[in-house]
């Protein structure tokens, strides 16, 4: 299964192509809608005020309600969408952005207008096609979740903790980062393999990477297991109702590359929104000197809430690659 | 660029295939036979006791000294191969290595012996690979290094305070984990894409995790970032004798999916090497049973220090992918 | 560059997902309307009556009428899908169509209506990336151009021939076959490779296979190399203003898989139309027994007319994928 | 499951290396050394007298003579490479060969010697993994098998019509063309599916042009269906044995892309051998000026022979691919 997102902030839509889809899977249009919404913004005091209606209109590849096994093409249109200058973005360059990266990249015929390209709206199609992804792996028995494990430098926050600093950094016309920690429960043990392209934690990161303003992954214990002796690291093997298990999962449910039954579990880690009020330190690229920008407009102080969805969607999609899901001109 | 890494630790030979290799590439064999030598065991107390000639034998795809262009296969032998009983290790799969993976994912008929395909031996023809790739990167402006950023949970360590913890480990039969810091320099700005399989992490994140023992990657403040805000953690933008640079390199050379010009960095964690002469608890697949395991024989009790060449070459080959070489059927 | 096709015959819509698209390219949209409207059926007594109005829409990767690099999606809506019960061929499949076929690849879960995603009208969008592709090919000297060479094995037929045998056939209520002969003019010698998935012709191959009836391609001389000896066979070198040509170009300017400079020539056959009104053998699915079908609506009794501009956009993705549009993360 | 072929015609070595081989695969040795039998030069009067002792070293990949499921590489020696000048062929490119386009491709870097990569001796890497693949389909109840159905213009000719018609043109110091015509048996209907990359022909087509000399494939009826009918060249569907088949196969066993459970059947043209010893025009690459060269040395008048076995083993790899095997991560 292969997912491309298309679109830009400001254009006319937004969308996605899914091809590799198996046939006959009946799409869940509550849960489709449910999903898209746990990532739509202007839901608290916390995140962006530009409201999404983010119905998504199917195109393609559905039949009946269910997959046809077809390319499945979905379409966000963009409605809400402030006309403002942009075009200093682009002589501007925001710190920590991608308006430097994508002038240079693309010759400077990118859209600019609020992102393009790089918005974080382009992510409601990836969490649609991850719903399409979870409605696959539900008929297999996996199942995808994740939590917020770090905001602010705080561990596992409670939901008031969260707010407390999101809003104090907000107050500061400031932003936060943090981390999303996620489990991807039900893969049959022997998927994957060591070598390039085929282990199970390369699949994952390459769909995590995909996340905009995702700057890490790490499996089980993480970078933790640089503190660990191998006496604790390793997870040693019982019997739990005549099944294999480890005790203990600090592996993440991957051994040598390959599903060991266990549950997969990774954690990512969000940079601090670049969006911030305060006034910083850039490159005038048309007259070529330093020069100072006060970012303007709406924009979330702490996007790793919002993320959660998003990060299962990546999970999902990539739990599909690891399953086999689509790949190969004799899937059927 | 695609490299296949093939062979067993106890099998006849190892080796890689490079294809994609652009023609005219002058062979250092002094550079790559030092690379390999970096990479070797047996050279200090702190490391396994076994003796690879490693000395490569090139097949194919270099003529006259230089690259020809087709594909270039390079093998190394396998003399050091004792023989012992391995047969035990399938039936009593040893905790945090891939025997009990390994078994599933190819139905119990993979080489045991040794590790076999995912033994440690099989970085040898990877740091060939990367070898290839560095001198590729050469005539490129690109160069590649890393360093030991941590040992048993001691940042940047001093050589004295590394061989210290990880003598300690050894002396209780245990081993320690520890990080590797990269820095590819020379990458120009716009390379990549924010799309899936074409972004800058995600591209190295696939080729680091096909790195044995390797558990998380995380590039410039990496998992920093949760505990940062958007004002320290954005890069300002300045001019450095007429270049725009930033003045920071927290986000690790790469906005959006993009190098932005800056040195790309990142962090590998590596697991507690899995082989410790302590008992441990594990099961026996014949019997289905719980049972106690002692693992005998000759194993580093850490892989940080040998690994720093193996993050390398792996970064050397990401940084090719990266600028575009060997790939598409129009590469010249 | 890569393109995916998406859409059902009687679905909200058809259309295309480009990616790799160089940015910058500007869209004449003049020529996209002409190449479309060299597709559309309706245009004479031997094609389909079926009227599309064909007017893409493009949803995103264009900015002021340019390229913008990222992901270009365009749709064309369905309009003129008159209701009849396809039913029908779901239990008896017609002989020559995908319909078994389809049945048996997606389960029984494809939209079987109007010929679903195997509908010749879904080349109406691989005709649109194809003239984006000539865009691209344009600003590089390349050009793309095919003419009928075979019509009901009539060979070079002229237009009063070709029309004479398509409505001979139509009036038998039957269809005919023919070739599409292709040029690609102003590809530099050099590129591609001997390898597997690097040559020439298997590049085109794979492009020229994807549209529908296509059953064979042939390069230079094509079969007729079988009757050939290699004196006659072999091009012999020769200089034309000082470069390196070929006196004939028997090879079809590929040797060893790579491009010599001469243009790239190739032949496809299309079987005749399946869609005959005549009485056919089939079998019913449901009951499983032999049974009569006859075909009823509209179809072309010859695709050969229309498909030369299919043949086009095909070649012109091809030539791009061998030019190396669009490939790797480091394309720009 | 993916192969790579390396090595030069006078190198130390050709070899394969296959990636996604299915664990536990018995290697029948005595099968796999026939089928390069079947292949090696020196048999008879046709063809070059050298010889080949073809005797290939497995060096991974196999494990008490099963595949493990892991990369499996295997290599020939090169013996039998007598010294010549063949710096002359990189001056005075021979005509039909890709001593040119070679020289191009790779900058002039390339080992031109004996033709190097372009070298139908590297068809024996490709014999050995299709004999590899042959025993992986036949687990799975599929066959492949080809003949000769032309010589020199002869349809389906006879032993000694196919011998006459060689040593006529061998007398001539010149060379014949000919057609393999293959028929791959057991593949399910349901596979395949009529996207680019994922349809049957396509996929067969791209291992087949990766075959020397091939120019065009053609599927069933190939380029007769331009003068065939719809009625005629319709497969009507029937029940044999309470099974769909269809009572001819004039489409080879696919319709829209998808196997239809008949037999795949294709046809293969090989150009005539470029290498005749008569004086033929070229270019002197030095001099740029035109000059006439006579090409010395063995060569066989006619590849056609000796290619039965190698576009076996081309269309068994595809076959592998069109079933799915060693296809994603999940690939068990």
């Amino acid at each position: 299964m292969r997912y491309t997102v298309f679109g830009e902030s400001h254009g006319s839509a937004i969308g996605v192509v899914l091809e590799g889809v198996p046939s006959g899977v009946e799409l869940d249009w509550d849960f489709i809608r449910s999903e898209l919404r746990r990532r739509a913004p202007g839901q608290n005091a916390t995140s962006t005020a530009r409201r999404e209606a983010d119905e998504p209109e199917v195109l393609s590849g559905v039949f009946e309600g269910r997959t046809t096994g077809t390319p499945l093409c979905a379409v966000i249109r963009n409605t809400d969408t402030r006309s403002r200058d942009y075009r200093k973005l682009q002589d501007l360059p925001r710190p920590g952005h991608a308006d430097y990266t994508g002038q240079v990249r693309y010759g400077g015929y990118n859209d600019y207008r609020g992102g393009g390209h790089f918005s974080g709206r382009l992510t409601a199609p990836l969490v649609l096609a991850g719903a399409v992804a979870k409605l696959i792996l539900k008929e297999r028995g996996v199942s995808v979740s994740a939590r917020v494990s770090n905001i602010a430098g705080i561990l596992d926050p409670t939901p008031e903790e969260a707010q407390r600093a999101i809003l104090e950094a907000k107050a500061d016309r400031d932003s936060v980062g943090g981390c999303v920690r996620c489990t991807v429960e039900g893969l049959p043990a022997g998927l994957g393999a060591p070598d390039f392209g085929c282990n199970v934690e390369g699949i994952f990161s390459q769909y995590l990477f995909a996340v905009p303003a995702v700057k890490g992954i790490a499996f089980g214990a993480g970078f933790g297991f640089a503190g660990m002796r191998g006496s604790e690291a390793n997870d040693p093997f019982c019997l739990v109702d005549g099944q294999i298990r480890t005790e203990t999962n600090h592996t993440g449910g991957v051994n040598g590359g390959i599903t060991n039954g266990m549950p997969v579990e990774f954690e990512v880690v969000f940079r601090p929104t670049p969006s911030i009020s305060r006034p910083q330190r850039t490159v005038s690229l048309s007259r070529m000197e330093e020069a100072e920008l006060v970012v303007e407009g709406r924009h979330d102080p702490c996007v790793v809430l919002r993320a959660v969805p998003v990060v299962e969607a990546a999970a999902a999609l990539a739990a599909c690659e690891v399953l086999g899901i689509g790949s190969g001109a004799g899937a059927r």
